[in-house]
């Protein structure tokens, strides 16, 4: 089962806003269906929406004119590096006409989905080598197949760690305030068969102080060129946390979510999402009427703070001194 | 309006539960009932915790043996020193009757009172001190008068500062799992008039970051003679993250939550509450069937964060090299 995939000429994605009380597949023919599911995180995830962008663009390249489509489908989410990366890779071939786009974004699919089982690879060969036999992780967000193709990235490391019978345990934090971590991870590691428990965002750095975590997992929304790393808002928190109880502090994600065009964190758009987001409750409201949140959906965790980066290609040690620079 | 009095003979408290949504008036005759308020949180907050355990046992004290009541109620909850220390107080009266417990308790309850409006002014005078004549405060769970009698720890700091003319603005965290920060101190500061707006705990070190908190304020269950802060879980998140960002964080508390008998943080039972707390929201449950959280409803503030403690009668700089004995 794909999260997102191209079927009979339409995109096909899973949609992860009904997660996990149902699973519902959404069929998107036209750019601005697309461009909605993205904005209300129906698609998510760093190399998901790299696909979902050059699908997209596959969309648009029936049209008479493909470049408004296309703008809004850039500009659709500004932090995650991949959807504009991978609607740039598919527009280049505009030019040769839609067979030839939509071969590059089927390209960019496969290559998410041939990088997910490297990241899972490369990643469980560290985390054994950091941690030994039965390490015990602590991840946030969701990094499994729905924030790919399939596999993932941090949560393709879990997994691999469990085929091989060399993990101790998981801890998923929430992650509020739309609970990718409660609706998503949890629904993927239960289908994995892996042993998990929830834990609110804010308890994490709490409980790798008292001891009960070997190292953090995560992954990325983009990768700066000096190692400083954009990620789901709650990242930063868990990088203090660990940088404390001096444990591990690993991020992984594909090489499609390394941004060597922007020098560091403070060079990136962080996006704020709609306060509505943090006053309710999947429909039930927790604030007074009249109350406003601020909703930064990402944060940035400074390289000093990074173990190492994982990438399908690589293992960059940070705290070795390695940097990104090939 | 008080959180917590005694009323015609029995405990009236505000059912802190139901808030937001509606402002209700418990009346509790039993001391069993009141022991399942306070499990339930319906009162909660260390200084009306203190009141509330010397209320019940002027109840116990009409019981013809008070003792197995008494303990249940001194064991409702473990982690904050005050519900132990008030029920304590007025057990010692026991020998004396009922009339004589039932004053040590009003005692109790005139003196959390007392408090809150020392540290109020203690408090405020510290953060203009610190942070000068517009701070923008970032607190987190609720520490206003729903947490005391009247007027609260933190939160009292607050209300000073705003009366004074001397406040910038507060981000509240919204304090998950049982989100007293969204609820209840999201409702004590509409109604203050403090402009304000909530966020996610985990954004919280990342709005410091970037530069959007000028202290963080907040309060304690239980101060150990070392200085370590024993709060609401996430408290220790939002310390890193203004170490790391190098601004003030302050803790206020009453004397009564200091507790010079405790050496540290680790010698603190830290209460673990249900995992239904955290699997859920208000009847809409969150996460796949079957799963489990872990849910700690506390963590320990090593007191190296801590730049000041604010109690009614004193400002402890630990920045400064000040310690809590006398």
């Amino acid at each position: 089962m794909r999260t997102i995939d191209w079927v009979d000429g339409a995109v096909e994605i899973i949609d992860q806003t009904v997660l996990p009380g149902e699973l519902r597949r959404l069929r998107l023919s036209h750019v601005d269906g697309l461009v909605d599911a993205i904005r209300s995180l129906a698609v998510r995830g760093a190399p998901a929406l790299g696909v979902a962008g050059a699908f997209g663009v596959a969309l648009a390249a029936r049209y008479p004119d493909p470049a408004p489509a296309i703008a809004r489908l850039r500009a659709a989410r500004p932090t995650a590096v991949n959807l504009a990366r991978g609607v740039d890779r598919a527009a280049a071939r505009l030019a040769d006409g839609y067979e030839a786009v939509l071969a590059e974004a089927l390209a960019v699919r496969d290559e998410e989905i041939e990088s997910s089982t490297a990241q899972g690879r490369l990643g469980a060969d560290l985390v054994t080598q950091l941690c030994g036999p039965a390490p015990r992780l602590l991840t946030h967000c969701n990094t499994g197949g729905l924030a790919a193709v399939v596999g993932g990235t941090a949560l393709a490391v879990v997994g691999e760690l469990y085929r091989r019978g060399a993990l101790g345990g998981v801890v998923a934090s929430e992650t509020r305030p739309l609970l990718q971590g409660a609706r998503l991870t949890a629904w993927e590691l239960q289908r994995l068969g892996v042993p998990f428990r929830v834990a609110v965002d804010s308890a994490g750095p709490y409980l790798m102080a008292r001891g009960d975590v070997d190292a953090v997992i995560l992954g990325a929304d983009r990768i700066c060129a000096n190692g400083d790393v954009v990620n789901k808002v709650g990242t930063y928190a868990h990088a203090l946390g660990a940088r404390r109880a001096g444990i591990p502090f690993l991020v992984v994600a594909p090489e499609s979510t390394v941004d060597s065009g922007t020098p560091d964190g403070a060079a990136v758009p962080i996006e704020d999402r709609d306060p509505d987001e943090v006053l309710g409750f999947r429909g039930v409201r927790t604030v007074p009427d009249g109350v406003d949140a601020v909703n930064p959906a990402f944060d940035v965790t400074p390289a000093d703070l990074v173990t190492a980066i994982v990438t399908d290609q690589r293992v960059i040690r940070l705290d070795k001194g390695d940097t990104l620079g090939r």
